[in-house]
């Protein structure tokens, strides 16, 4: 879309990426709209829309001028200033990933995973893992063909490729230790937690019900509150709560229970962090690689350091807690913080990742990263998946799924074609950990903002040291700058072991 | 995307338009977001993902090998059967239209569109039309440029072009003896009715309120009734209502007004019309031009067979009234069949054409007819349309807009750049009327079907007739199949006066 002519060959590139990124954008409203409020029959239609913008956007992005813009926008690189070298970086990320695809891998893989979604929405509640199993075997085998294409052209390993398109910059070599230190540490912490857990009173749940309408008015509030812009953005319902849209239009999703309203409610929260995130993204470079998020790392850092580090906190609950119990009504002894802050940290192992508190929240990580590695290096069959994850459970949080609904149904991303996503989560949440507490050491009034409702101080420090940098740095580059420190598993412990044994 | 190989030239397009078709799709759910649900602030870019979406089809349409395909499939066009030749012949005219113009203009005009319908959205409740005048100049100057560039091409003159892209064949020559009869007929007969009507009882407006909740729910009875499927459709609010979406997830939209259901409900039904079109469309042709359906005015021929021919007849209401009552309770005589006739056929010349009866209607649209035609020759500037709309209006209908809120700022069309659109809602009432006329002769069932809500022996000959039928004839053509004749205002006439003066 030429708005203006372009002059020298990175410019026309920086013309290239608008346009790409615009349709990225129409994708991501069609993928919204998909999982929030498309009905059923719509499916197959669908597939063909997303496959189509696929393909348009793969051959813009490995046109057969992209070589000599490439090489004539390097040859000139000394030129670029400001942004312009990171955003140069990350085209050439992009481009070099776009062109180990062929266009029909890429139409094949997307329309493998719309067919895969679409069967595993029916077969997840059914706990029909082998209806679903052929879709997913195709969904494998073209993750892997596409993996060692782009494995090959980044010289990285085919796990490597793949986390790379997630976590660029990421590798298992660094997530390894990582992992091993929490695996290390959790199992007896566990036991630890769950001792001092019994030595405490019980938590009292709030008795509802509790209206739909009621919780999502006080959901509102509370992310109005944080500062989510209902101009830029909407609430909505669907099975699997997500953040989705662009960042001038950035919608979350939950599902409400009439009987429990917590849930839900730290959801919203949870899904707010992504939000804000996102349209925290320097507007000047919309449109272009270097404005947008760094990874999803460093998104789940932002949604687990509201809903894990604030939200859950009893500075927070300090504020929260009023204004649940006007919503809801009734002078329980329930809506105390004390015990609200001993309900939102209560710690329990089970099956369901999206439910697990953040003690056991790694296992199931850790499990899952274990698993696809195995499954995409040729170690293990799909054919074995539900008997690996039983076995995995059972090692690592002593329980055993009664049907492959509560295994390796549960969550959507295999099935959706996303493999080397998993570890992100737990490495978000040691991001989360520790980006918050160099928060809370630069600026003091962060804690007693939360404490009255007043988010400003965090945002602001969050602006300024993540929100606000897009992709110019590396995920590693900005902890370091921003923290002082690569990623230290010795702040996420620390963290635990305040909270849970403090 | 290649999901097979072609072989023949003729293929080739074939699998070209699909990519095309599912590239359109996508532009029509992001249209339909941008008018249902999507938050303010997501306007800006919007615009450039539906610009960009535009450029990309206009990219493919035009591509550089096209003009070999056309030429070889027009070489071997004798080995086409079936439906193909229909196919071809509208690959062809949009191939042409494309061809006509840049990528550039194409863009602009996208995105001038986006943004004086967005400026429309807050200067019409303001009755600002200063406000929008400029955006709108940019509309209209690059509609023009369109227009003659088409024009060019095609052979026609500059409106028949523009009216060509939504009435394909359509003609102003068709147009204005069949406008003029009913400008012969009409001011008479509106008097007559007008006076017949006073001599009736003012039929009793039932008292509300009617909770929104209720109106939805009967909404979707009779939807259902008349054989929408929700598992391939949505009904959504809008201020605007509307049908989009795709064929097989066709959305259509209504606003509530707990003071009145009978406007709301009655636009759910006529939206309905449209939807059961795009559902009946043949399922082996989707993707393809000669898949979509026929042009707006047999569109409209299908909203307005459905809430004018049946929705607001006695029969209809014969069936209808009960479940109205039902749904809302009480025993006022207004829920009578011949009192809720008489309020849904009521006859009152006002300033909106959206809200206005079926007698008036056809005034409201041939001014706005005669006025596009002169802003678009040039007989006119747009900085002298309020004025000239209101004397419009004084002399047709003996009304004056007290603000041009209630005159040339009520329609969203001109601004979202739909010039040459506004005759197919008179062309597509009389169509209506003629096969409405038609089906009940062919079938005698259908109107005793109608008044005990079975609406299949009507869908069946719609299906066989219309729907099913897709673009295999043009509009002429099929309106001849159907109905033994082309257009016939007699057809129309003796409608209104069976059921205004009968």
């Amino acid at each position: 879309m030429t708005t203006k002519q372009p002059e020298t060959p990175y410019q026309h590139l920086e013309m290239r990426f608008k346009r790409l990124s615009a349709l990225a954008e129409a994708e991501a409203v069609l993928h919204w709209d998909m999982s929030a409020i498309m009905p059923l029959g719509g499916a197959e239609a669908r597939a063909e829309q997303l496959a189509e913008l696929k393909a348009v956007q793969h051959g813009l992005m490995t046109g057969p001028e992209m070589p000599d813009l490439i090489a004539a926008a390097t040859a000139d690189e000394d030129s670029l200033a400001g942004w312009q070298p990171a955003n140069f970086r990350e085209m050439k990320r992009r481009w070099i990933k776009a062109t180990a695809l062929s266009e029909d891998l890429v139409v094949a893989l997307s329309k493998a995973c719309s067919a895969c979604e679409t069967k595993w929405r029916t077969a997840r509640p059914e706990g029909d893992f082998k209806a679903v199993l052929p879709l997913l075997e195709e969904v494998l085998n073209l993750t892997r063909q596409a993996g060692e294409a782009k494995a090959e052209k980044q010289g990285l390993s085919l796990y490597d490729a793949l986390l790379d398109d997630y976590e660029p910059d990421g590798r298992a070599a660094d997530i390894d230790p990582v992992f091993a230190a929490l695996e290390d540490f959790l199992p007896d912490f566990l036991w630890e937690v769950l001792d001092a857990q019994d030595a405490r009173p019980a938590p009292v749940m709030p008795e509802g019900p509790f209206p739909e309408a009621t919780q999502k008015a006080l959901g509102i509030q509370l992310m109005e509150a944080l500062g989510f812009d209902f101009d830029h953005g909407r609430l909505d319902i669907s099975l699997h709560p997500f953040c989705g849209g662009t960042p001038d239009d950035v919608r979350i999703t939950t599902r409400y229970d009439e009987t429990d309203f917590t849930s839900s409610l730290m959801g919203v929260l949870h899904e707010t962090g992504h939000a804000l995130y996102e349209r925290g993204l320097p507007k000047p470079w919309r449109g272009q690689p270097v404005g947008e998020a760094l990874g999803m790392s460093m998104h789940e850092s932002q949604s687990l350091l509201v809903e894990m580090q604030v939200c859950r906190s009893q500075n927070f609950l300090n504020y929260a807690a009023p204004l649940m119990k006007a919503a809801f009504g009734g002078d329980s002894p329930a809506w105390e913080v004390d015990n609200l802050h001993r309900l939102y940290t209560r710690v329990e192992p089970g099956f369901i990742r999206v439910d697990a508190d953040e003690v056991t929240y790694p296992a199931h990580v850790i499990l899952r990263y274990r698993l696809e590695k195995a499954l995409l290096e040729g170690d293990m069959t799909l054919a074995d998946l539900p008997i690996a994850w039983n076995e995995g459970m059972q090692k690592m949080l002593g329980l055993t799924p009664a049907s492959d609904r509560e295994g390796c149904l549960q969550d959507l991303h295999w099935y959706d074609g996303a493999w080397g996503y998993f570890p992100t989560y737990t490495l978000g949440a040691m991001t989360a950990a520790q980006l918050f507490d160099a928060a809370k050491k630069a600026k003091p009034e962060i804690e007693p903002g939360i404490a009255k409702g007043d988010f400003q101080p965090l945002f602001r420090w969050l602006k300024a040291n993540v929100h606000g940098k897009g992709s110019l740095l590396t995920a590693k580059e900005l902890l370091i700058e921003a923290t002082g420190k690569p990623l230290d598993p010795e702040v996420f412990k620390s963290h635990l072991k305040t909270r849970y044994l403090g």
